[in-house]
């Protein structure tokens, strides 16, 4: 016995078509005309596109900050996700200074074992080397499922790791096919400009942009690029947020570089204007890089068109305004950084990027399923609608209007960012691996039905 | 009653998966496992890549030039496209002075009619411009099927037009959902240039690329650019040939112009250096734009793994070494320009694109069907592998090894620039429109298919 | 017997220190100290700065344009350039259609024989070509010391030549030695959209930037250095007047090409607002190219100051606000084009380049005097402050300040677009070939001393 | 009583032209006609050029390297120098870790007073950074005389700092006037590059290029331009050695970065090639950055043309090739780094660069003098002929020829990395404030007679 889904549009990265979908088990089977066995069961999509589930690769869920934690862990991470159309995410599970890899990577899966409403995986985040820590890159990417790292070149005295370990780390991470994800800023060029506000008397969140400035961001993708080339390995940029930034990853690209960029719906959507918020609300967009001045937004929707940005991820990391944000109320060094969004991803870009004819539904469904499927490991499990990939479908109703509110989100945290935003479009159905999960826009059942995803070698 | 093809892997643009394919008459109508009816006729494709029907979107077949034809005419050149694993083509018909653009499709549909083994298009050559031909422009897009028009910047005193014409025929295109496609060379510089090398003696092909130097092509891409930008309309530039000019098309992309362009295999395998030959012999590589040095082919790839260059055609234009070309045997600038390759396309980039990893077997569908299909109104009936689409299916054996050579290829013509290549792969089998056209590496069958296509607005 | 101006500093391209300047007859004949002899006169210039004399290479002075000329003939132009620190122009002599350039230079002869008061020289504004033409450049290169021609790329109908014309000039003037000087912008582009925007009703001078965009001068930049790249020749860009055109520069020359561009005070100082004005207003500043964005200004002074951009000169091509520029009250394509200046361009340029830091006073020396006189043919006679060269010397007095107006100036135009602008600095006193001809900034005698300059080769 | 050179040819950086000089004592007192006093003495150059003494800004004498020193000290240093018309010298002074400046300046004093042929100044390398030596700057730029320091980025464990000291040292300089130097390669990569050659036993000269490639400088450059930029500093990048490099830098120039960038004779005029020598000939040219592939020096020569490169110094740094350079006979990166040049620096350029037209005399003047001078801060009193000026004095001989060999040089080391390199043109006589110290291409006396300079602010 199937499920056929009948009469929706199939929408992939490069199809658009009418055929009904059958699924028998957790994948899809058929797509076509008269695929119909006698006892399937048969769900109306009429007018609706179906869409491959949307893969976030960029999560922090349950992330330990100083002595607070993330608002939203993975039960209501997750729940957010599949509610907003989400059915796969990777999440970084980031090593401590003093801990294996190992360690790390168990304290993560205890996180995240059954209580994940959407299929996930991890990142492992890096944050010192040694010869047991290079060598465990070998057990993670063969042993473990993990097979991508991340890298800070921010966060001086905390996350931040020098050229010299970042040199290391791609070379180790090419010779065990691992790919090396890195946030790129010039944590000491930060450090200083902070240290410096600071010193004026400029503590209030208006400062955060300025010090760190888009040459920061500009400056540290050049050097990875220019570090990854000498290491003759693949390199992948998280939340690039900055025209600048942009251009080096496209003539990179262009002299034949391999590298991959990530951009968010934050740096789409919101920009530098927010920090001048009254009575500390600039607090709740304190993120960093930070967001930039309004201009920079259509050269990275000009990105997403052209295939020179690859991936459209969240960052999502969440802190209640009352009770974390005010950690920094008096300096805003002090703020923890982070916004919430993986359930608002697909909507936000499908109502100012498809509706508006930024992106065509085609790139908006290569960039939010296809190609982080692809790049981390998952492709053609996750990522695509075809025969053989896991029935992770979304029947997205595109007659839908809603507004974003924090009231009504699933995220366990106090305010969104896109608050009175207007979304067109909605994750109406969502299987996930061949079962319905949402329901008419609700989730059918309380029992977390996300397994853990051993990702392939790159 | 349907044919099954079962056990192939599908490959399109975007996925790559194992599953049958079902047609009914000219459809393909299922994809995936189970969908096999009662009468259906199976073929099995075990091993081998079901891969979408090859478009070409620039061809020349039966082009009179000066008092003599191109060898290939509709018969030949079409039985060498299917051969080649090519099921749509589209050719140039042309306008020539004093004509309107009705007769002159006329007379390539009389050309065409009832000759054809593939599925055929036209677009239209335009070479002058009055009110009369800017209105015929609509009754062609609107009743014709014809909807994209081609313009000379070369061939000053026969095919070349001026930025006037240019500008006025981009505006009015853009009221008619057409797209200009543009030959960019300076036809002013190089007619100066042909000049002085003939006053100074230098009559061989030698000086053939000389006289077309890349500044020409350079300048022109650049011009086109920015007169369709003005004219706030797309372009699409036909035969790209070199780096500097792929530099203009990849900025002009990422500063959001709408640009398309395409190359073709010559440009991306054969060089410079081929003017070199002896014994005339040079004078079977006599192109415009003429090949390149090099060290231009690996930009051209890249251009192609990187979205940059849209469509791979072939700007077949055959001409017979003996009886021909040997028209310029004291005077390069009377060497009809042109070089077949409507039957080599996909094997070529297959054996030297894919198989050595410059791209992907995504791209590869890609720029060979899928963007050809999209950019030029025939997507989805064209250009990809999904239920609904017509059944035109290639499948390729990728494990035969041949030999490029005159001696036994379908394309009428005395000679091959690409003899003595090896190819990789093979069209065993093609379907057009669900018959099978070719099978085993053979023709089934004498008569023609081919059909005319009528082509949606852009 | 000589003249000594004593106590100054002098200031040239590269030098800038307190020293005497001894004059005998035209010439410098010595500089430093003890240099003084028994019977020389001694003026005493202590506290004031000692620039080699203006040299402005872009003016219009008795132009005919339609049925009218322009305000300005060589008595009051040259009147205001004396007055203002220039001591030599360079004029645009122009060939209309049908005459010879012998004709042409003769008719140029008769407009200033005798009524300049500055030194002056011409350069040829050729609108056709034939042989007869080729032949000439010869003639005026060797015979007549005019050692640069210009060709327009816009005014389609009028002045526009095409690229043929362009290519064949640029050979004929590198075997001749001369400078070929261009007015880049895309004349059938223009043609377009004026025509376009007459026909839609919109005639005011607001329309005028809009139906020449940057795009028609880029696009004719890129264009006029690629044809002069094939033809190995040199070029000169006359009124530049954007970034995107500035960027286009600064790459040829970084590739090794050989261009100059030029600037003029407008595009430094004025831009795309004042199209806005009331009342017409706004016809004052009718120009071609026409005034920018701000945001250009900056980029142009970077460029100055860098050394990217060559030199500064006026283009003064003055007409009467009431009377002439009201030729287009109803139509702006009417509208005479030109603008007033050559009287303000040291001051300009003192003002709001030197006096502001943008760029120092040895790069105002290099692009107001030295660099025109270099690049046209007339250093180390002029342009600089050396013992051998023409004693043409400004007093610069640079404590004065005053304010620009129409009611005070030289120029003989009812208008001045610089009206109300402070100048800092002014010409206290000026030396013409070693004759003072004004002093604390009056004109010393009512009679001509400028006599015409055979210029060298290039 | 003065003395007068008569009848040469002067040179500056915008002027040529024929007039007398008189000297007297120390200064330039005048410059033309009729200047000679009666007790003047009279030296008669005639045919010759007169050019400003060269300045070196980049110089290592009798610097300390592991157990040895650079086989010139002062002496032998400045003997080279003088013999080559360079008059001037800035050498980098080092303090080494736990040395305070002070000690550091008073150690290169002791090393210098009295010792030099050649008029000196000093640069303080720094390799440490903490607030004695924050407070030590504005000491230095105030009361020494030292206007400007020196970080490197590479040779990490030795002399690298990171881009907190990097910062902080930018912003320190910034606020005393001083000019931060920068040798920019990345030394994290270089690092990891060598230790991987050595552990493939790939320990000959040949890989010294291969384990610090162009990237390193590449991304470098970037990096410090982007640091001075956040810092809102000036920087000044020493010995830029590719086109990538340079590229940088003049994006940066023409974004309004304020930004130096010097180059050497060995980058312009040696290549890669060298590192295939054979018998260990390959170590004489180990010298970091390392030579680079022969296409980079018509970049370099086109900088230099531009105005985009600012300084040609030598980076004269010698090894004797038995006894120094064959400490790495075995281990390519225990090889001192460097090569001598200081004698070699104006007939090289003059040769390979003016003689050609690569670039003007001027231009050569420019960047060997009046840059130099300029940018440290002892101009007017160096870097050109001007009244007022030193009167140190270059005669010219352009009709001299000769061939560079180690056996003929003043420099007191083994080899000459320029061995039978043609020269055109040579130092005939030399004038160091006022006394002739170079007579017929022989020093004068045995006795130094250079002192040190007290720089002014940047």
């Amino acid at each position: 016995m199937g499920i056929v889904l009948r009469g929706g549009t199939i929408v992939t990265a490069v199809d658009y078509y009418k055929a009904d979908i059958r699924i028998e088990g957790e994948k899809i089977v058929a797509i076509g005309k008269e695929i119909i066995l006698p006892e399937d069961r048969i769900l109306d999509v009429e007018g609706h596109l179906l869409l491959p589930g949307g893969v976030d690769v960029h999560t922090h869920f349950d992330l330990p900050v100083g002595n607070t934690a993330t608002a939203d862990d993975f039960i209501s991470g997750t729940q957010g996700a599949i509610m907003g159309g989400t059915t796969t995410i990777i999440d970084y599970a980031t090593q401590f200074k003093g801990q294996t890899l190992k360690a790390a990577l168990a304290n993560w899966h205890a996180k995240a074992q059954g209580n994940c409403y959407v299929d996930y995986g991890f990142h492992m985040a890096i944050t010192e080397w040694n010869d047991d820590i290079a060598e465990e890159i070998g057990w993670l990417s063969q042993s473990a499922g993990v097979t991508s790292i991340k890298l800070y070149m921010a966060y001086k005295n905390f996350l931040q790791v020098d050229d010299d370990i970042l040199f290391q780390a791609l070379v180790k991470s090419k010779q065990c096919g691992v790919l090396v994800c890195v946030h790129c800023e010039n944590g000491d060029m930060i450090y200083n400009l902070v240290k410096r506000y600071r010193s004026q008397g400029n503590v209030t969140p208006y400062y955060h942009p300025l010090s760190r400035p888009i040459v920061a961001e500009e400056e540290a993708v050049y050097r990875i690029i220019a570090l990854a080339h000498a290491a003759q390995s693949l390199v992948y940029i998280v939340h690039l947020s900055s025209n600048n930034a942009l251009q080096i990853v496209m003539k990179a690209k262009c002299r034949g570089n391999r590298v991959y960029a990530e951009t968010c719906p934050q740096y789409l959507l919101l920009d530098e204007s927010y920090y001048s918020k009254d009575h500390f609300e600039s607090a709740k967009y304190v993120i960093s890089p930070p967001l930039r001045k309004k201009e920079n937004q259509d050269f990275l929707w000009r990105g997403l068109h052209d295939g020179m940005l690859d991936v459209v991820a969240t960052d999502h990391c969440s802190f209640n305004f009352h009770g974390q944000k005010d950690a920094g109320l008096h300096d805003f060094s002090m703020i923890p950084n982070g916004i919430p969004g993986v359930e608002n991803r697909l909507g936000l870009l499908y109502t100012y990027g498809v509706v508006p004819g930024k992106i065509s539904i085609n790139t908006f469904v290569n960039v939010t399923a296809t190609q982080p499927a692809k790049i981390f490991g998952l492709f053609p499990r996750k990522g695509t609608i075809a025969p053989g990939s896991d029935a992770d479908i979304v029947v997205w109703d595109i007659s839908d209007v809603s507004v974003i509110s924090a009231q009504v989100q699933q995220q366990r945290v106090d305010y969104t960012p896109y608050e009175g935003f207007q979304q067109k479009g909605k994750a109406l159905h969502v299987f996930l691996r061949g079962q319905q999960v949402v329901q008419n826009g609700n989730l059918c059942d309380e029992d977390p039905k996300g397994i853990y995803l051993l990702r392939k070698l790159i």
